[in-house]
């Protein structure tokens, strides 16, 4: 027996003994290498033969991993909503879910807000403070109501990875993605109308309708391809649908990317009946594949798809620089704009767009899509390993975002105030249903860095996740 | 004659002669001085014995003027709007101001936006610059959904000026006064209630009610002590008044500060309606009078004044920063921020709340008060020399706007069609009227550096208005 096999050998008794838990790191290379006296490269072997053995795998720059006994779980079978539409509820939960956000010590496993420490954003701190030292009073005066110009070209720049074709002139500036998609309801909807929605849909999209009068008919949708567009064809042809909201790309919360054919079959569907789309695309370019899947609206011929976006998740929320393409709603868009704010925030404007002009996005998207997938798979394994049997967990296709579903009688607020008192805090599916439903359902986010502390905090969750299960079934 | 009457006697001839016009600057005392080989004292005392003769006037750091032959105009008499309430209309006329922001050789003497250039401006942009240099990840973050903590402790601060009692807890961050007035509306009213303004309103107000599809009835206001409280109560008598919105200090467009016992009336009738009061206080900071007028929120007894505000017209509007004291509606205002805009842009809150608690806040409102009120003497005198006798003119008494009301044939959209072309831009007054009344009024700003181009800006407006006028007549 080589050194190497040796060594493969008492690693693999180790697990069997269960001294290295499934799911668990294994020690560093060089620490292997120290106390077994051996060279690195021996211990490289024996790490690849436990890994052709299928019993650790590794995760690029994070190291080996025992590999977990239990099965891949299942994704979520087509969801099955409320097929008529209604008044949207929920509020109560989202303000809870928001309240989170000022509780600074708190691990908000549920807040949807990207990572702001990597080193590829350390150019936007510079044109900030270079902005601030130049003082040009342009920075701190009223805007143009449709957002400042160099901001709107490097915008249409950017449309152009998601197949678009569009002018500065086709673009509103927003306060973020949600004012933008506020705006774009308000601009093809009248209160009491309704809207149809993805289900699990993002609770933000559900409060805006609610603000607005509207009422949602959600529509079943498949964890892997979307929505359904069988579904929302027996929808259209029941009810009077204004619009439908989707996010196609890196869905919220389930992460799926729909496929081409289905995007193509959601639009020539809505042309039938002559209603518009507002299309999310705020994740999209955190899509792990490359080059980034396109969007409905650079399929759209006559101008009825709404594209909002915005920088809140692939650069920073706080800056409040987000979009909307309206197509051939640009008036009313522009007028409920005016309405909602009048203007937006100058200087973030200024900054993102010479953070896009001067080469920085690019290098920036790569580096955060590549952070992501990783977290992903290890935040993945840790699902698994910490969390019982009998679950079904989305596959995100990129974004940062993870649907869980758990057993029926499952009540997820009871487990959200539970975890509360432990300092973290995930987000309740009901939020992500007009009717409440997916109390059963958890979103969880991965943007946290890989640390003891988040390992320690899915554990938590997963052991109350059990106990509830547990005494669901007593 | 001792030299000093001699140089005056010399002067009033060359009034009398036309060599210096009515209104014009004469020249500086050190130039006089020159020119006539005398000291300055002695330029000073025949410009003193000029004065006490009502020749000619001084204005603080501007110099002297010669006095204007015409009475002072006088103020526009109380207003006479349709006694119904009315869907708003005038969204083109607004929009087509608005895009004049996007002309940046345009001199916009209808903008509302301030001063932007002066020195005590500095630390802002000393705080921004330092903020980003520290590249603290919290000013990237989503901020709270009330807003982030130490700007709203900051806000409590200043209220005390203006009579409030306020804890940081009592305020709610918004992205500018604009979107305040938006979620006040919102928390207050439903679809199809009514809405009682003062005539003029400010368009801003009326567009934010046109969007959320509700009608406003203009209540008949006086220039000098606002909206009367006498046809207030008519209103009340005959319609379902859910709120009234009202600018009582340094209103806009008209400038006057309505009396303490009227808005003590005002409230009193508010409360026997049970209504609300949205109160619009984005101007007040900018009272010449010290210290500054007290609110209508700061004699709320029972929580139904909603006070909206900002820093857009004090500090800088592209910092987009405002908030609104909500008082019984607090939730409700919540929820509607986060259906409009989700968050408030966090890098600017933070750098308002530093600017004002190191100091900088109040030194700077003195200096702005100072230059407007300044500008208003100049500006004023302008408009009495270069406009055709027979107009109204408000008295603003802070702030920096003016309201002129011309013949009632007079039509000021093509006024400022015809405006455009030579590079100045006006507010029409049929903007802040929901039934468009007002189209012979305007809007002016007084923000602008007092220099020739200025001066001959309101020499064509005043020439504009004296043909049209003309032609009017013929």
């Amino acid at each position: 027996m080589t050194r190497y096999q040796h060594l493969a050998t008492l690693l693999a008794q180790r697990i069997e003994q269960g001294l290295y838990r499934s799911g668990e790191r294994l020690p560093s290379i060089r620490s292997l290498s120290e106390e077994h006296g051996v060279s690195i490269s021996t211990v490289q072997q024996a790490y690849y033969l436990l890994e052709e053995k299928q019993l650790i795998h590794s995760q690029p720059r994070s190291g080996y991993f025992v590999a977990s006994r239990k099965a891949v779980p299942p994704v979520p079978a087509l969801s099955k909503p409320v097929q008529r539409p209604v008044e949207i509820s929920q509020w109560d939960e989202v303000l809870d879910l928001l309240s989170g956000r000022m509780e600074t010590d708190m691990l908000l496993l549920g807040n949807g807000s990207p990572d702001l420490t990597q080193p590829t954003l350390k150019p936007l701190w510079k044109i900030l403070s270079r902005q601030a030292q130049k003082q040009d009073p342009r920075i701190l005066a009223y805007d143009s109501i449709v957002g400042c110009l160099p901001l709107r070209e490097q915008v249409a720049r950017i449309a152009i990875d998601s197949g678009c074709q569009l002018g500065p002139d086709d673009i509103v500036i927003t306060n973020g993605c949600h004012e933008a998609i506020s705006v774009a309801i308000r601009a093809v909807c009248e209160p009491g109308d309704i809207i149809a929605v993805e289900s699990p849909s993002f609770h933000g999209i559900m409060q805006a309708l609610r603000g607005f009068g509207i009422r949602a008919i959600e529509i079943p949708t498949d964890a892997v391809t979307g929505m359904s567009i069988e579904a929302l064809e027996l929808a259209f042809d029941q009810w009077p649908i204004k619009a439908v909201i989707v996010v196609p790309n890196c869905n919220n919360p389930m992460g799926f990317i729909m496929p081409e054919a289905r995007k193509r079959a959601l639009l020539a569907l809505v042309q039938r009946f002559d209603a518009a789309i507002i299309e999310d695309d705020v994740y999209a370019e955190l899509a792990w594949e490359y080059p980034r899947p396109v969007s409905i609206k650079s399929l759209d011929v006559d101008g009825r798809v709404l594209l909002c976006s915005s920088v809140s998740k692939t650069l920073a929320p706080g800056l409040r620089v987000g979009w909307v393409a309206p197509g051939r709603y640009r008036d009313r868009v522009i007028h409920m704009k005016y309405i909602v704010t009048g203007s937006t925030v100058t200087q973030t404007q200024y900054a993102v767009a010479e953070f896009i002009r001067q080469g920085y996005y690019q290098p920036h998207l790569r580096r955060m899509r590549q952070i992501y997938q990783r977290n992903y798979e290890t935040f993945s394994c840790w699902v698994r390993h910490y969390f019982p049997c009998g679950i079904c967990v989305s596959r995100p296709q990129g974004g940062f975002l993870m649907w869980i579903e758990l057993p029926e009688a499952f009540d997820a607020v009871l487990l959200n105030r539970e975890l509360r008192a432990s300092g973290i805090q995930v987000v309740v599916g009901s939020l992500f249903s007009a009717s409440g439903k997916y109390r059963n359902c958890l979103r969880l986010n991965f943007t946290f860095p890989l640390d003891a502390r988040t390992e320690q905090a899915v554990a938590l969750v997963g052991a109350a996740v059990e106990r509830a299960i547990a005494s669901c079934a007593a």
